[in-house]
């Protein structure tokens, strides 16, 4: 009983600590936190229906995955086939589960043909600031 | 008086319609959303530096200024003087107004000799889903 009340004081106490250092990247990124970057060249003519499975897997993923923190989908300016993924997974084990699962290896499949250049960029996150 | 109420009819209709069609891009992300990718290089022997200024100036302005919606900040694997930004934006306006502000002129001024180069993209939104 004894131990017990220990370790949950050691728990408040280390909490204290951990929210008290909140300026350091430590304490602000959980050290799990995995990052993405993916660059891809879609070719032209089937931009539309390349664009169809990548709403569907994303819309899907970020819904049903709990790991699936953000799927961001931009296309540079005036290159409409450039597109750009940003993707925050809340660990490598989440990242891992997302590329296992259905919706991901359908949208594969689905996109093999479409996708002329594909070049996946790991990171390490710096800072994640949002609203 | 007639032509209000038709006015207003119309006016609940139509966005009926849109909501019901919330599978389309335009009704998923607000047409004056505005992202920006930037990839820079920064000088190694500065990079400490150049990193607590980043910190400072994504911290307040996510944390001051309304319309920066998230502002993320990634390094490449195994090469940590290469930073990849994700910056999200309200809308065009919110955008001109972060690049007026006190703390990002700071920020330009404290890094201009930090950053060896850079690379600004602007982008057409396509998908911005997160948890």
């Amino acid at each position: 009983m004894k131990a017990k009340i220990l370790a949950v004081a050691a728990g408040v106490l280390v909490a204290g600590i951990l929210a008290s250092s909140s300026r350091s990247e430590a304490a602000e990124i959980p050290s799990e936190r995995l990052v993405r970057l993916a660059e891809l060249e879609i070719d032209p003519a089937q931009l539309v229906a390349y664009r169809a499975a990548l709403r569907e897997e994303i819309e899907t993923s970020v819904r049903v995955e709990p790991g699936v923190l953000a799927l961001y989908a931009v296309a540079v300016k005036d290159h409409p086939n450039q597109i750009r993924l940003f993707e925050m997974y809340a660990s490598p084990a989440a990242y891992q589960a997302h590329l296992r699962s259905a919706h991901f290896k359908k949208y594969k499949g689905a996109t093999a043909e479409m996708v002329k250049s594909l070049r996946l960029i790991e990171t390490e996150p710096l800072l994640l600031e949002s609203k």
